[in-house]
């Protein structure tokens, strides 16, 4: 399908699905957000279900601003992967239970009458940071985000790219300590089984529930269930060793994943995104340590490794870009 | 530069400078390598006395198959990376032992007035076994060598996929185990320092260096430095539990290697190429193995894993696809 033409005030109908929220916005191609409505995801509702909410969403999106159907020229979908984006269909994502096969860029197409684009939400991510954010103007950028769990999306030779089946740069399931600590994906020693904040959560929990002194037990008031990556982070801010101990360790082995993504695909740009990035230098310091130790010196010293500049807008901006990028 | 239309009967010059031999030779668009001609490689006494030889090749070649120069519309070089193929120098390869810097395109080019494209071996080699090879007809191909050393390189989306200083697909030098044995390049636990044939020799030197009985001993008479991978895989194929448990583990490391890269790249077709695929099942069982355990299921049944098809006639061809796909 092709766009309506290629001005400034052509206006994108961006619909961000993830597992807990949904955002549907209008977006031009400059990246300025022009309107937005947020809901809740009731992913345990069913398809049909949050079909009618974010087409709710989307509804008053446009009447609330006025702004006409008709000054739109296409919607982009980001959703949680893996899907595929040929046909439109969310598969079988892991964080939107008893979703199957659904063809939720079919079902939108055909409620607004518009084309419509889908494609995973790391993707969908990365043409954004690529178009507005971190990466712009460069070919070749590697966009990871780190936090529950690791994924990324990367730009080659200008373009998104998807691999075969679309399913290309799961980075947070490459090997990185093989006969490491199990991942969700069944495997063992993932780099989301090592550097995610579920990783560093369940490490924290596994120190404090063996009595280790540490001060995140304290912020959890001794309940496990309740560490999280934050607190983690939160103790080591404050200085408490295990916390640190924690990070740096978790810190390592992102950087050996990155490091060898830089070593495979020789980018100009490494932008980093999720919310591990809070923490800043802790993050970043060790990810620069490991690339420069680890990949050839020219290559090395041609990327730049940058936070993302997005933040939470990313979803939206994501979502829209998948309708930019498809219609040019 | 533009190539000269683009018949069948165009005709090519390949030159693969390796680091112990220079082939030259001239093919045609279907592959075919119509005269050939081969000689050492005298690295050690310089770019100008290697210029000079493989002139001298390329001069005899068509000499003594009556083919005219004018017939040629281009001529490709492979020569060891890392090399800027943009500005056609071969950088500082260390199979080649005191270049620097060599501008080996532009000297070519000079001597036969015809257009010169410059790539590295193993991205050579992967356009060829993507033309002419096992990977005709995919979009997305991952080819990588196992030989001596661990090379790679990716056709992406159609086509070579170089990164943004030309270094990328140095799958070798991906970390597969912190902390583990020595790599060249100085790092530790890279996929070369685990599953070369370099690797596998030096863990039967071990071995054998520490008194273990094994077949590889009487195989190299005794002296440590006679131990070769290939010697190593001898003795596997006679039984003996040593050189097996070696191989074993290299083949473990190398599938980790692979299936992150099948996980990263979603490609088509993995195609394996170098001295060690002469292992055939030893080699290719325990990949296919990984791949399947560790890469998503979509992303496992998706790709095919194929040895290259070219064996020694890759350098040649390889050469000549460079010329073939700058001239498209």
């Amino acid at each position: 399908m092709v766009g309506r033409g290629r001005s400034k005030d052509e206006l994108f109908l961006g619909i961000d699905l993830g597992g807990t929220k949904i955002a549907a916005g209008v977006v031009d191609r400059g990246g300025r957000i022009l309107a937005r409505q947020y809901r809740q995801t009731e992913a345990s509702e069913g398809p049909q279900a949050v079909l009618r909410c974010l087409i709710d969403a989307t509804t008053q999106l446009l009447a609330a601003d006025g702004i006409d159907l008709s000054r739109v020229s296409a919607i982009g979908v980001a959703a949680p992967g893996p899907i595929d984006a040929r046909r439109g269909v969310v598969t079988a994502p892991p964080n939107l239970p008893g979703w199957h096969d659904v063809p939720l860029g079919r079902m939108i197409q055909e409620e607004f009458s518009l084309p419509t684009y889908l494609e995973n939400d790391a993707n969908a991510a990365a043409l954004a940071e690529h178009r507005f954010g971190a990466g712009r103007g460069v070919d070749h950028m590697i966009y990871v985000t780190a936090s529950t769990g690791i994924g990324g999306g990367f730009i080659l030779d200008g373009r998104l790219y998807r691999g075969a089946t679309g399913a290309a740069a799961e980075v947070g399931h490459m090997t990185i300590l093989p006969h490491g600590p199990r991942c969700g994906c069944g495997n063992r020693g993932c780099l989301e089984a090592l550097a995610s904040g579920t990783a560093i959560a369940r490490e924290a929990r596994e120190r404090v529930a063996r009595g280790v002194p540490t001060l995140i037990a304290e912020l959890a008031e001794g309940d496990l269930d309740r560490i999280t990556a934050q607190m983690v982070a939160q103790a080591a801010e404050q200085g408490d060793a295990e916390a640190r101990e924690i990070i740096e360790t978790a810190m390592i082995y992102l950087g050996v994943g990155m490091a060898n993504l830089v070593n495979v695909l020789n980018p100009q740009v490494l932008v980093i995104g999720g919310g591990l990035t809070k923490m800043g230098p802790r993050l970043f310091d060790p990810v620069r340590r490991a690339v420069d130790r680890q990949a050839f010196p020219a290559t090395a010293s041609a990327v730049e490794i940058k936070r993302a500049e997005l933040g939470e807008e990313v979803g939206l901006l994501g979502a829209a870009a998948v309708a930019m990028a498809a219609t040019e």
